[in-house]
């Protein structure tokens, strides 16, 4: 187990590493519903190189719009006495994200994250 | 210890109950810089009654705005040659906000779920 990450937007993913006793990926059964590709790098290409670092933002909205373009209160600000600040959209931290630009596939957000946690980990 | 609630825009809390020994809540030094005020709610309040439930949304920003009013990107999305999707804001799942409308104050977000909490621990 590597413990729990926890992700923006409140998702928490714990993660495991595994070993695979087979000479060939294809040798896998994936489920095409969960799994697009699956690919390999090796685990040198990333305690060589480090990844990239940008950022997003998040926002916390109260209000939705209806399928026929109706704006619907959500989280009613005003009726609960709350500060007036809070109608507006919640402007949250700016949030880092790694992206590693392999030659195979740009390994990004929670992946580019696990893959960094177990470099450290392996680095020990 | 009550272990680690994981708010939306990934923030975690860890809380710990303690027990005063004053008579007067006027008897606590408070840091006004932290604290605007403090006010006591019975536990047979939050016993008694639940919280509403109320939703908001989450949104994750690639772009931001100067202060000249320029737009930045944070993520370079395409440059990274990601799916286009990532584009426009990522719409996040709903995300439940408990409210308890007292006499006293309006107790909501994370002060409600870990008031929630601890009314759930003592009554096991």
């Amino acid at each position: 187990s590597m413990g729990t990450l926890v992700a923006p937007m409140g998702v928490t993913v714990d993660s495991f590493v595994g070993v695979l006793n087979i000479t060939n990926v294809n040798e896998l059964k994936i489920d095409k519903k969960e799994v697009e590709r699956i690919f390999t790098i090796p685990v040198s290409y990333f305690a060589k190189f480090k990844p990239s670092e940008y950022f997003v933002r998040l926002e916390v909205h109260t209000q939705k719009r209806s399928e026929d373009g109706k704006t619907i209160d959500m989280f009613p600000v005003k009726k609960l006495k709350l500060p007036n600040r809070y109608t507006k959209p919640w402007k949250g931290r700016e949030h880092k994200i790694l992206v590693y630009e392999t030659n195979e596939e740009t390994v990004w957000g929670i992946t580019a994250e696990l893959v960094y946690e177990f470099c450290k980990l392996i680095n020990q």
